[in-house]
């Protein structure tokens, strides 16, 4: 198995149909498009910008579909819900679906179009899309970022798929080792590293506390996210 | 003080006058540059492309000057040095300007061109450039990584000197704690882990495994080679 990280969208090397790649957006992207499958959406439409949001939202009856994501982690004026995974509720988002677009997180999707299987990966479904992946030859895991820069809860989420997948016989690329050797050192206090950073403390300060916690929860929601043309539904398992 | 940790060019965010930043390229640019220095270079001129290099040699009478670099690894034709710090010894660059262009380090240091003082740094210099910075406000450690991707060698030495500056008030941002933590991972093992990544192996294939063990010397060439007005002289110390 080859392994790769791309530490920012910027260095993710373009897909081949060969290649599977997790995409990670640990706060809040990938966490809220797990618990909005796990809450029964019928799909989640990931798109890069608002106005292509409301655009594909028109064909719809107001009862089908919900509008959803951020900008400057807040909630779209319009919209009718925002980046927390915890308002994407089974009440909220059942049968319905869910045009989403974020800062750094829908971006990284897109950055995926050429790839073969895309799948959403988070620390709340850590085991079930390292278990969905397992059996490929190839996987590149993909963190969102901030803004173009590294942000420590991807690379450390995407070390800890590194840590998971590698066998004795796996080829690891620099950035997968790295990631690894980051996650090594931070695994044993990972929450209180991930809820100290720049980002992290930035989104406590607008309330968004719990949602830290929340994405945080390793293993609480095994659903895995699968996107083929354009949709993200869950992944068989 | 602020620690930032770029770990491609790509991700720098430019720089600002109250900024240092020590320019990192393991494998092998920074090294060289050191040992050119060391070996009683006048200055050296870098540059971000051949003919560039071939047009500023011009001036120089053919004694005055050196024309150093590499692509593909490789000594560049008509270049009297190739990218190997053991062929910058001091009977070879003594009293000389040295001209020199690489695939990835002479191309991060072009970046930096807005910045305040800008430091090249590796292991064989690890403990002078971080004496060197040690009291600035802000510090960014800029990795040239390969061609717009992260190298585990220039983000491990970018990890070693994050920890080595960071004292209890410091401030890092994302990248300087995944370096750093990566580096506690890999410092009791790191020459045996840095041998062993694809570009390491690469140029060892090409002839040059004596060129990674002199890069992986610890502290056994303190000079602190300082970019200035386009020309890297010796720090004074």
């Amino acid at each position: 198995m080859r392994i790769s990280v791309a530490p920012v969208p910027q260095e993710f090397a373009g897909g081949d149909t060969g290649t599977g790649v997790v995409v990670v957006d640990v706060f809040r992207a990938s966490t809220t498009i797990v618990a909005a499958l796990a809450g029964g959406a019928r799909f989640v439409l990931p798109v890069t910008d608002v106005e292509q949001a409301m655009r594909l939202a028109e064909p719809y009856a107001e009862n089908e579909v919900l509008l959803g994501g951020e900008r400057d982690c807040q909630r779209i004026e319009g919209f009718q819900l925002g980046n927390s995974p915890r308002e994407y509720t089974r009440e909220v988002v059942a049968g319905k679906v869910v045009i989403f677009t974020t800062t750094n997180g829908t971006q990284a999707l897109a950055a995926t179009k050429d790839s073969g299987a895309v799948f959403v990966g988070c620390f709340i479904n850590f085991s079930a899309v390292a278990d969905a992946v397992a059996g490929l030859e190839a996987v590149t895991v993909l963190c969102a970022g901030s803004g173009g820069r590294l942000s420590l809860e991807d690379f450390a989420c995407a070390g800890g798929l590194v840590a998971r997948l590698a066998k004795r016989t796996a080829q690891l690329d620099d950035a997968a080792l790295a990631a690894r050797a980051a996650y090594r050192t931070l695994k044993d206090d990972l929450a209180r590293m991930l809820v100290s950073t720049e980002h992290a403390r930035r989104l406590a300060g607008l309330g968004f506390r719990a949602d830290l916690e929340f994405a945080l929860k390793v293993d609480s929601i095994p659903v895995v996210p699968r996107l083929h043309d354009g949709r993200i539904e869950p992944s068989p398992a």
